[in-house]
């Protein structure tokens, strides 16, 4: 069997998600034992229909523009697999001729990567896999934070940062920004850092980890706005009440994703209705997690190295783990890089510990701060007012 | 009559709207003949109650963040004044012993501007009134273009082209992208340079100078997701049916804005309707015009350019003019600040020409591009795509 490596993206893309595949595609090319280095076209689904892509060969300016490219360069899917659907693609590795699979993404992709590992083994074929962890969510279990995770927060936090002073300007009472993670509250609470550069914050901030409680929104609000005359509000998009009812109506559905309404209209519509106050809604959206200009460059150098690792480490005969960081100290940063068992992060979803949410449930806590700034790579512009 | 010179900011801020101040006090320390160089906190309401800032003891290194503050740093309204509010005003540029005014603004403050100006000249007092163009919307009348939008052009045509790249590698059908700017297009239009360097640009662009017809935009989806997964939609906040009717509702009103509903979100939700597909919209709003890391330099330094210049001329003994910008060329960029008599400008809102407007209705010309391609001061970021 011939010595072909392969690179497979899972789920939503994110700021890093290719400087992960230009780490794996580097540290493959130092290798010349290795044949081709594939990527699947669009993930499972094109790996399923024997969609490779050659990378051995792409010349190297090429391949640096993915340090700097949004997105996902070789397209990624969100598919959730039958088991019959592992059987197939064991039979396309093995028809490839692919002894080396990497897999990148979030926990749901783990969750794949790890069937497909014990498929392999079942298979009684030797195929090593392993997992690089992306999401811009930082849900993933073990590691003290995921590559992707970082671009998001430094433009949550950047954005926030900015918005506050356009507010300050100019009052409209209430803007709330509503900020991506469904379940996990990591990248609505990075706005906590707008204030970093002795700016304004975010006046609230709402977690999914917490319900929501509409009645006390608008107490907060309205005590807010006997103070300042223009606040900023940060909200989740996967808000939910009590019972765990989304505050929002579901739109559609897509795999394992339930779209929802938005968020910060909906609460813009409350202030409005129940308080009279000139309010709106921002909803960057997918444009948090494609941000080149706001991509941390701790973020990127880790993404590169996650990538790096795992292509080494299957090389070398491991199989069947994640590439992982463990947190060493916050201020200077250090960060270093394990393995994990795959099995630990298959679809397992990490929220934010309680130590991280302040006692009311509408903010952060220092102790987050500390735990998130460095990974933003840069510190928030500073700015100045003289209102 | 002391020489104190006043600066009053008025309408929504942008990414360098503080750049002018700064230009202007900058250039106004230049001139040993001044007194006090004051502005007016959070703009003609804060000067009718005397709320003046003094700025002529700030240290530099204070001054220096203006170039990289967005939101009006002094504070701006939008108040639409009575007759007899200009009256009281000139009695309190009296009573400070302000000689000269600089009002920094879009049409609706060039508008309040002329009328000072008139107000003055009524009065029979000495004070030169001089007007600094702003606006991120681009529909200052005269006036090739004004500083704000360069800034507000470049993220929208940064966050179009990383956008379209997240949609390549992992499609979601429909993603419509909100863009700022109810009556004039420039913003939406802006978006069309994403394509310039190489990469994708947005599928389809509807401004509010066309009227939009929903059965045409369905048919224009459907035929473009026959040949491609995911499509980018640029869509402007204002758009509006053929009888003038927005295509969404009004939520609440302030001054002269009235504010709608999310046009991102409606058109999604029409897509999902009509055609079954998967779709969503996003809206960055305020974020479009508060964005440091997408500040256009050439935008940064006509809007300082701008300030030093009405500074300079008011100080001469020019009055009720406004500094405009006339294109000499596109490549390479050229453009000459001039003086326009302030009537001209008055309330005036400038829309995009027939001829950056393509014949369907949905996109702009290669005019257009070369007309705004200089602007965004820097090029779009090269991106790589292997899918």
């Amino acid at each position: 069997m011939a010595n072909n490596l392969l690179i497979v993206h899972g789920g939503g893309p994110t700021a890093v998600i290719n400087a992960s595949l230009y780490g794996a595609i580097m540290e493959a090319k130092k290798h010349p034992e290795l044949g081709h280095i594939y990527c699947a076209r669009n993930g499972t689904g094109g790996l399923m229909k024997e969609e490779l892509i050659e990378m051995e060969n792409v010349p190297q300016d090429q391949l640096d523009l993915l340090l700097q490219t949004p997105g996902s360069a070789i397209g990624t899917s969100r598919d959730a697999l039958e088991q019959a659907e592992y059987e197939k693609i064991v039979e396309v590795l093995k028809k490839k001729e692919i002894r080396y699979v990497l897999m990148n993404g979030g926990n749901g992709t783990m969750d794949t990567c790890g069937k497909l590992y014990k498929a392999c083994t079942a298979a009684g074929v030797e195929i090593g896999v392993m997992g690089i962890p992306k999401t811009m969510d930082n849900d993933i279990a073990i590691t003290d934070h995921a590559p992707g995770f970082g671009s998001a927060a430094l433009y949550m936090a950047q954005s926030t940062a900015e918005l506050c002073a356009d507010v300050k300007g100019l009052a409209i009472h209430v803007v709330v920004l509503e900020a991506s993670g469904r379940n996990a509250g990591w990248i609505t609470a990075s706005s906590a850092l707008a204030a970093d550069q002795g700016g304004d914050g975010p006046d609230l901030i709402y977690l999914p980890e917490r319900p929501f409680d509409e009645d006390q929104f608008v107490a907060d609000v309205e005590k807010l706005l006997q103070k300042k005359k223009g606040i900023v509000v940060v909200a989740s998009e996967g808000l939910h009440d009590k019972d765990g009812k989304p505050i929002v109506e579901p739109i559609f559905k897509v795999g394992r994703a339930t779209y929802y309404g938005d968020v910060g209209t909906h609460l813009a519509g409350v202030v409005i209705r129940r308080l009279g106050y000139k309010a709106r809604g921002e909803k960057p959206g997918l444009l948090g997690r494609c941000s080149i200009y706001l991509q941390s460059k701790v973020d990127r150098d880790e993404a590169q190295m996650a990538g790096e690792i795992a292509c080494r480490e299957v090389l070398k005969g491991t199989t069947g783990k994640m590439v992982a960081f463990k947190r060493i100290s916050n201020e200077p940063y250090k960060a270093e890089p394990f393995l994990v068992d795959i099995e630990e992060v298959m679809l397992f979803e990490r929220k934010m510990p309680d130590e991280f949410i302040n006692a009311e449930g509408n903010g952060v806590t220092e102790a987050f701060k500390e735990w998130c700034r460095p990974l933003l790579g840069e510190p928030i512009r500073k700015m100045v007012n003289f209102n």
